[in-house]
């Protein structure tokens, strides 16, 4: 094991109690040597697509090795099942209802473990808190020992809660894609599921107008590299840096403006 | 001494301003080998008590010889003393309004010392800043050097302000319990005074009925072992990860359902 | 280079997005040994100026050497340059938009790179976040190999995007002084760009009576040390822990009960 390897935090626990703080107390009390990172604790609360968006698009920009602990967990206490997957390039760790699954479908599952009675969790565990309990303290062990043979039950990776965020589809008769809204930053800025591919699929040259059709509401936008590009408080579409087709408002709220959340459904094509 | 011993900071200094950065940068630049984790900066301002508790529940999580450095400090540049105490496991360095007392009370002091006018502290001392000039820069020579003979003067720990947090009162009358509310958390889940010792003299099994009365109002609650057992949307209550009786709603807001605040007194009791 | 170099992190991107953690894990990808610490991510939205004022303040504050990395970058994708720039005693890398002039000018500028077409970027550079592909990895290899000779094209220090935070000056008519209202912190505490020695024209001791003047009202307020010396509620001002003149409320907020925002001008005078 590296000396200071990475342990990558998600929760939705904010920035308010010592929910975090306490866990990077446990993982240092068992690995002085682990380095932690926080992603984020601002995920919205028990909002598991969020989460797992937030995992997808930020794994690749960590070495190799690195270990994610997501712990958004609205079933905290009921039976699901607690996690430790390996995957090809990281190893994850948090709570069975899907936050882990997009990453590791990518990646690539080599190994999956139910760690839900792990030797390696805090010798009391709580019915609330498995973030501190289990997740961190495995987290930390795995840090220093890498997987050890015991550290749970393997179960058949298929088993494991999915969540999906869908693909757009190409309609013919629009001449358009349907895509969905995953995932909406503090800057209003709302991000869909369509890729780079697919958004070839419409041919579109950097600085084409663009319709978008959303609740029946339709807003012309400019296609182009990034929302500076259009004058303040008009609409751009782009694909963003983590490789999706986003909307935003240069200076501006752009969810907002459309009165869009995720799971919404847009329709792009270009304007007549 | 360790050489990454740790630092770990409860301030009101919330996110947006460089306060807490700025403390971390004279920690680095007296001892680059102290490793600095957050608890919290989102302490409600001024709220000594919330800091205190915050520092009681944590400290327990975090390894022996931990320095604590709390910065909620209304006083600062009036004659309150800034502190420095040594107790069984750990450094405490912060003012002496109480908010180091409840967790120093637990685990025993042994040594207690006014470090307002200490030789470790910055050069300059401004009269609005003393976790930058004072609290941060001791914390990172006893880092570095464990607490020398000259560090500050002193005291008579019975000195020291306290914060009592209270403890809850049996009502044979009423057959309840009244205890008080001591935290909420950002999800609205109120933490009470009562312990799992004094929660056991109502002798409630887990799927119990329970009565709470707050400022006039009843409502009916089960005890149970985590928020998720009740159906969303309703009332649990149920001794929470740091040992405490908790309230919760399921995907809900408790604080708000019962409209209670820190420092309001609650009556529970087995329902009829 | 020393084995654990500080990167210091000013930016806008809040704490919701994983932003700041996904530039944490290029730098180390880059550069492990790399000490990474948050100064703010809470400036407000493309607020440059609280920017500059923010890494001007904290600077000094770091050990000598440290990389500031600031990015406040409304232009991003726009034609506006990415900056380092070597100064007497840290490394500054941001855009050229103003943000790093500040400290840049006062440090003393000793070489300046345009780093937009930097072998030391990430392979793939967005339009979007320069922050993760340009600004994070170049300091990632600056904290690893020093500033390499290649890192950039030298430019005209005197090139380089200014921003101004302005001077008091002194009104003999009025017999008082302009100031500029140039941060308001969380708490509501307006601290000008008068500094210790303007403030020192208008003769004042500690407990004078001042005359504030802002939008043609007047306010009457205590120059001392520090809020905490005057009642609860009532009007301070004092030269702050950055040596500029500040007014707040004790346990208030100033900018609300003023009612100024920051640019916005306040005469000081000694109160007839």
């Amino acid at each position: 094991m590296s000396e200071r390897r990475i342990i990558a935090l998600i929760t939705d626990f904010g920035y308010r109690d010592p929910y975090v703080g306490v866990m990077k107390g446990v993982i240092k009390g068992i690995n002085p040597d682990a380095e932690v990172i926080d992603i984020t604790h601002g995920i919205r609360r028990h909002d598991v697509l969020e989460a797992a968006i937030t995992l997808l698009v930020s794994a690749p920009y960590f070495p190799k090795g690195t270990i994610f602990v997501v712990v958004v967990d609205p079933g905290v206490g009921s039976e699901r099942r607690a996690l430790l997957v390996k995957t090809r390039n990281y190893i994850l760790v948090g709570p069975d209802n899907g936050c882990l699954s997009a990453l590791a479908e990518r990646d690539g599952i080599e190994e999956a473990y139910d760690i839900s009675d792990s030797p390696y969790r805090l010798r009391e565990v709580s019915h609330t808190f498995h973030g501190r309990d289990i997740f961190a303290p495995i987290a930390a062990w795995v840090s220093k020992l890498g997987v050890p043979g015991d550290i749970g039950r393997p179960i058949d990776p298929s088993s494991m809660k999915k969540i999906d965020i869908g693909r757009p589809s190409y309609d013919p008769e629009e001449g358009g894609l349907w895509a969905e809204v995953i995932y909406i930053d503090v800057y209003g800025n709302a991000m869909t599921n369509a890729g780079e591919r697919e958004v070839g699929l419409l041919g579109l040259g950097i600085g084409d107008e663009v319709l978008l059709r959303v609740s029946g509401r339709e807003f012309r936008c400019t296609y182009t590299t990034t929302f500076s590009r259009v004058p303040v408080g008009e609409l751009a579409c782009y694909i963003n840096s983590w490789g999706y087709l986003e909307v935003a408002v240069n200076m501006g709220d752009a969810a907002s403006l459309l009165n869009v959340k995720p799971g919404d459904r847009l329709l792009i094509k270009r304007a007549a």
